[in-house]
């Protein structure tokens, strides 16, 4: 490809470039690798669908973008990071050392031969089966539940890394429910590639599946990916989840057609190719490192470390740890994944996290709160105000946070949610604050999980938009959890751990851990437990505990309230599906 | 009292007027007794208070009125009436042959010898205990879950008539409340008399308490009347709610001064007196009838009839019928009552509930309902219309109609609302539906309650506001009660079924069910159960049947669900009560 190697501008100085991609937006950075400042910025907001996301009225659980945004993004990002970033003194091009680039997962999509996106081809410009499935598509439900039922009954235990639950969010659930619902999309598609692996092999020219390179992350922890079992799962395993192929028409085809192995973000990706770089205005071949999901990268922004749990707080949460390897490590059930490299290069990567939490408070402003409190942004802030005068305990409110299924703990997509303690006095600031404590409670849940399995959690770092933003919760959190919570320095953790990774193999630092040091921090706030809440949220949690195992534990509870959610999404999806 | 006995014009003719005491205010209504021709009515708002009702901003449970109020509005309202029913061709005050009374209950009032309220005396002017003590005073918990305990132990079985617990709403939870908090009024009270009997003997001219008319209706149903232990519960039993008395300062004592039997309100209470006659502008000595509860003589202007399921929609609900004595009726458990004559002479009166039905709605409308809905009522037409379009069983929602409480079935005040299915796409519309649809199971809980003991409901009449206003609401009645639903042709049932009374004792009619036959009917529209409606509805209602179970009925299921709605109060209560 025409490439000069660059090697950075010599040990800790220089500037890197993060770029992250996110559920609406990319958002690219350009950070100081001497002491982590952040430069420069640039959003490019997605244009497709609605904020980016393309919906069918007629499913709920359908969620997909557009590859040309993501294309568009990255050129229009970086570019524009770079053009405020030639304001700033000391800066030029030529002392940009590395690209990290994060983005969500697992979001896989449909490319040709060349690496191209189905949907970007003549005849597929309409079907939404040839773009991108996003991370929170649950249209492959049924496969996923598929998928575990006969992973749990062959002897790779390829489940024990991923909670003991294959989700339909992943890899493999959405691919073999595109091939038995689109099978014109399927059979075209000779790869499916994560959107983290996308990007960099757009910025590096190296798009084809077969010779791209592909991150340990998003296929270690969404594409049943581990070194122990050789890679990907055995076309034994794949066959049977799909009995085709051989002919390039089945699961097992886009196994050989899968470039291993799969490879940490210290590593490089390849340099930026020639027809970028022109677009994005900086010199060819600087190094891009593989790509990894946002949330990881963002717990390395975070300064996660052994014993730090860090919480990026959006719509979703993801709650992410590390453990030296070595360290005796079991596999814990529920947990999301638990994968070699995964976020830092030599340790395991934990990765939990709650399927809604924004996203919850979003609905409710959204679809439920009067008109007195305004809309958008302006109601979070009027019910935050008077949320934040109730005392725990007095709403008499407990809540579900399953909104959008549970991802951690249960790991069951067909949960939804739940309020109980109603009364004819009971005020939206009453339901808001309780679907925040509902979420806090969920956090909880996971640290214990975490803590059950000997993986202590000794300090907590919040990062993301909520822990920035909204006292109140990050109170609920520290009372309901019972420990202080810390927030990121850097509000672009994603993006500065993308940009973390670029200083590393742009050759600024040799460690990842070194980089973190220089380049990650806390804020001087923090949020410590009020004694009298804490006693309160104990008693509160044990009622959350009671409904959560209840409604859905089915193993642990042979009750009939577990039941009761799968039951009501039946009839839901008949009454939806049926005639007039 | 010097009144001539009025015998009525005739069979079948005359007018007839129905005074009907609501919470707020009190209607006057002039009837056609040949058929039931509404032809004139008044309304007097009560003007003390708000909204008529006196209220204690320390005590959220606290609800009086001022007796008064009562007196000028029967004056108001039946004057009133009878000035605008003089304008009617045909219409002449001699032709009016009878006046019936209905008023909510149990609404106590402590009165002296004469049968003077307190609150009208010296010395009582400001003193709330001395006032009426309105159906919605809940002050009295503590008295009502103490005579629950202690009638369980008599073998009289009192509560077997009145389904298991006695009310807080209830006439001895009241007196025996005020005993022990105002002792001074309860030393001044000769009697207690309730305000369905009050009024009654101010009409007649008889208030004093030992000589008064009482009905059945409120002593049976609210009283622990009943002839099967020779009227009022023993003096043994008051004695053990309140060793006092003998000398006068004890409940033994209004035994002692409260004139048994209490009658059906076919039964003349007396004549009009001179006073009254002369501030309404009618002749002397008219028959006035044995006052009722408002809902039950709803029932009979509905056109209740043994089979005949009469639904009073309103705030809450009240759900009456009538079975013949002697047709081998059980006692009922969670029935609120069952007490010979309180709603048709000589049957048995039924009485079931729902806390809260309209105020269920009422309250998402107040407090979860976005501004684009606008307000109030225009926000449950907007609601209505939205919902309306709404397949069963597409929101994936199911409620229970707890946030008052449970009147019938579980008689429970200590229960709540709850919601369970939803996502992040759940909308405005469908969780008002979803309350709707929860209203309706509540009913049908009932309707199953009375056919499993062997009370079949062959036919159901709707009456109130919302059976009148919202065919959205009747037809997801039909559908998940799979009957069809009737409305009621009169608005104003209370009132015609006090005016039926009227007419009754004024002899236009030999027996009720003659003038009822006569006097009341439904309207043409009929809203019949939708097949494909119902099937859905069938599976939604045993879910809804599952939570009922598992939260309400700590007797039949020994699980952990049934103590969390109980728990969340006591948390509640203590963070309300505790110090800052």
């Amino acid at each position: 490809m025409g490439v000069t190697t660059k090697t950075g501008s010599g040990a800790g100085k220089g500037f890197a470039i993060g770029v992250d991609y996110g559920t609406n937006s990319v958002r690219a950075l350009v950070v100081d690798v001497s002491n982590g400042r952040e430069i420069a910025s640039s959003v490019f907001e997605f244009p497709s669908g609605e904020a980016g996301i393309l919906l069918d009225k007629r499913d709920p659980n359908l969620a997909r973008q557009h590859p040309k945004d993501y294309l568009d993004g990255f050129d229009a990002s970086v570019r524009g990071a770079v053009k405020q970033a030639k304001k700033v003194r000391g800066f030029s091009v030529d002392r940009v050392v590395g690209i990290g680039i994060d983005a969500t997962g697992s979001t896989p999509i449909p490319v040709d031969k060349n690496g191209t996106a189905l949907a970007m081809l003549p005849g597929f410009k309409k079907d939404l089966a040839a773009h991108v499935w996003l991370w929170k598509d649950h249209t492959s439900h049924a496969e996923a539940a598929e998928i575990t039922r006969k992973a749990a009954k062959v002897k790779d235990q390829y489940l024990d890394k991923c909670g003991g639950i294959y989700s339909s969010e992943w890899y493999w659930s959405k691919i073999l429910h595109c091939k038995r619902t689109s099978p014109k999309v399927f059979k075209a598609a000779y790869g499916w590639v994560e959107q983290a692996d996308f990007i960099p092999g757009y910025a590096t020219g190296n798009m084809a599946p077969d010779t791209m390179v592909r991150g340990i992350c998003a296929a270690g922890h969404k594409g049943l990916y581990h070194e122990k079992w050789g890679g990907l799962p055995s076309k034994r395993f794949l066959k049977s989840l799909d009995p085709d192929g051989g002919d390039g028409g089945g699961l097992v085809d886009l196994r050989d057609r899968y470039a291993m192995p799969a490879r940490s973000s210290d590593q490089r990706a390849g340099g930026l190719c020639e027809a970028v770089a022109k677009k994005v205005g900086l010199p060819v071949g600087i190094p891009v490192a593989v790509g990894l999901i946002d949330a990881h990268a963002g717990a390395v922004g975070a300064g996660v470390k052994p014993g730090t749990l860090v919480k990026a707080m959006g719509t979703s949460t993801c709650d992410m740890m590390v453990e030296p390897m070595g360290s005796g490590l079991q596999d814990i059930p529920g947990l999301c994944g638990i994968v070699p490299g995964s976020i830092l290069p030599g340790m395991f990567g934990l990765e939990a996290g709650q399927s809604a939490v924004g996203d919850i408070f979003n609905w409710f402003v959204g679809q439920l709160t009067p008109g007195q409190y305004g809309t958008g942004g302006e109601a979070h802030v009027a019910l935050t105000k008077e949320a934040a005068k109730l005392k725990p305990g007095a709403s008499g409110l407990v809540a579900l946070d399953w909104n959008n299924g549970n991802r951690t703990v249960l790991v069951d997509p067909l949960l939804t949610g739940l309020i109980v303690g109603q009364t004819l006095h009971t005020s939206a600031a009453e339901v808001y604050r309780a679907l925040v404590e509902a979420t806090a409670f969920g956090a909880l849940a996971i640290i214990n999980r975490l803590e059950e399995y000997d993986v202590p959690v000794k300090q907590v770092i919040n990062c993301g938009g909520i822990a920035e933003k909204n006292p109140m919760v990050m109170q609920i959190y520290a009372d309901v959890c019972n420990r202080p919570m810390k927030i990121s320095r850097s509000s672009q953790t994603c993006a500065l751990g993308a940009a973390i990774f670029g200083a590393v193999v742009g050759g600024a630092y040799k460690t990842t851990e070194a980089a973190q040091k220089k380049m990650t921090g806390v804020k001087a706030k923090v949020y410590k437990p009020i004694r009298a809440n804490v006693r309160v949220y104990a008693e509160l949690f044990k009622v959350y505990m009671q409904l959560h195992d209840a409604f859905g534990d089915a193993r642990k509870n042979a009750g009939e309230m577990s039941s009761i959610m799968k039951a009501l999404i039946e009839i839901r999806n008949e009454a939806r599906g049926g005639g007039s």
